[in-house]
């Protein structure tokens, strides 16, 4: 079955179109006021253990959770190690896992970025993956290929939510835009490729209306000043079509926390019902 | 002392721009064809055999090494870890490491792969790192901030060897290629912040005349289709200025070779040499 036809199917049956993402920021990981020595490989030790939590939280209501590559990999190789066993994990428990790895490069090197996350035995198995499509639509390909082949999907760069995102996005938007719905021509209704378009920006509409087959994955709500209101704007009336994420404002307390620290995953389970309410109503 | 000094006084000491890149691509890796089980644990110990052999290959005979991470994260966290020691390794050897990872996140999520890479404790640990600008100038701050306190560099992708580069770089190029030389204002003569810009385009030259302080990191010579003489045009006349990227030209066989298999050090310094010779007389 086709990663947008299992997203659409994950979003019907959990009723939200919520993502929850997977942020080990080393600084706020549960359990790591206690750690007497702070070296990488308690710190990916904590992760994992948060990661799994997250997991556990989650796996019956939401459709997908987002690893964030960048604070696995900053643990190092036992970070990777950790990285790994989430992802399967997540997998394990029925969730559809986006890796937000924003990987982008040329032939045979895109195609190891592909068989490192989307082939059937990836070591860092993921369901989708967020690719940069700066270096040209000829080094996508690889990407797709192995996504179309194993039923997997991509979230294209498009208009990230941060505050200098315009700069060097804004002058190719039209046409990358229009080059992500093309690959999307035989979508039922969707295809297999999606687009990042956070929700801080007022685009977002014009951007869902042109881009009616594309799945939006869409950060920015909550943490990153999106409101409920205009990420739940970029969701189609059938319920489907954007995946919003929330990752800190989802997982993390505002402030050290003993009950967060002592079961994350119970801290986390309340908190990710309050956002799914949050959106629901936005 | 800042990168762009180190790199200047490698490039003088070795007398060449020539930079080698360690891809261990698993078809064609040193040892492959004698594997029974090419699984993902045996790859990982070929290819950290490959990057050590590349090491010791040229540590005095080129000034940097460009290790590809794909190819090491397609292994999975057993790959990863053999980066970790190819790294560690080119460094101790007196080589400067040009980790090639194109990353690219905002705000704590680039903290987080700057850290990865350029921090002093950096479990992948880089003298520079090619970084992707499509999410905005903002969101190279964080690279910047680590780069400039420990004495790093960065590679910026500008205008990228493949056919598709054109696509979606053209339409920036100006605007970027200018923000990338103001951040070298205080060059000494060269500033921390590097370009990525292929060999195999007639806009080279122009790029280079209107970056003076800015150190161009050049792929595409060799395999790609680059020739000798347009790689060498992107040296300024005192030699410095632009480092040539050789990756599989000066790695890999066209063919199966048995004493490539058996002693790959021996081979590759011999391929090495001849690398330099094409590009002193290009």
């Amino acid at each position: 079955m086709s990663f947008s036809v299992r997203l659409s199917a994950a979003v019907a049956r959990t009723g939200t179109p919520l993502c929850v993402g997977i942020d080990p920021w080393a600084d706020r990981l549960p359990g790591r006021r206690a750690l007497r020595e702070a070296d990488r490989s308690a710190l990916a030790a904590l992760s994992l253990r948060f990661g799994l939590a997250v997991v556990t939280a989650c796996a019956d209501l939401v459709p997908a959770v987002k690893p964030q590559f960048a604070f696995f990999e900053a643990l190092g190789p036992a970070g990777m190690s950790a990285l790994a066993e989430v992802c399967r994990a997540a997998r394990q428990a029925g969730l559809l896992v986006v890796g937000d790895a924003k990987r982008g490069d040329i032939g045979s090197t895109a195609s190891a970025y592909a068989e490192a996350t989307l082939a059937p035995d990836a070591p860092f198995p993921c369901d989708a993956l967020t690719v940069s499509p700066f270096l040209g639509p000829d080094t996508l390909e690889p990407f797709l290929r192995v996504a179309r082949a194993q039923a997997r999907g991509l979230f294209v760069l498009l208009r990230t939510s941060n505050p200098g995102s315009a700069r060097w996005q804004a002058p190719v938007i039209d046409d990358l835009a229009a080059w992500i719905e093309a690959q999307n021509a035989d979508g039922d209704p969707y295809g297999a490729v999606g687009a990042v378009v956070g929700a801080t920006h007022r685009e977002g509409s014009e951007l869902r209306r042109r881009m009616p087959r594309t799945w939006l994955l869409v950060p920015g709500f909550g943490a990153q000043g999106g409101s409920a209101a205009d990420a739940r704007a970029l969701v189609h009336d059938n319920g489907l079509g954007a995946l919003i994420n929330s990752s800190r404002g989802a997982t993390f307390p505002a402030a050290p926390d003993d009950a967060y620290d002592d079961d994350p995953a119970a801290w986390i389970r309340t908190r990710v019902l309050e956002t799914r309410a949050e959106l629901a109503r936005g």
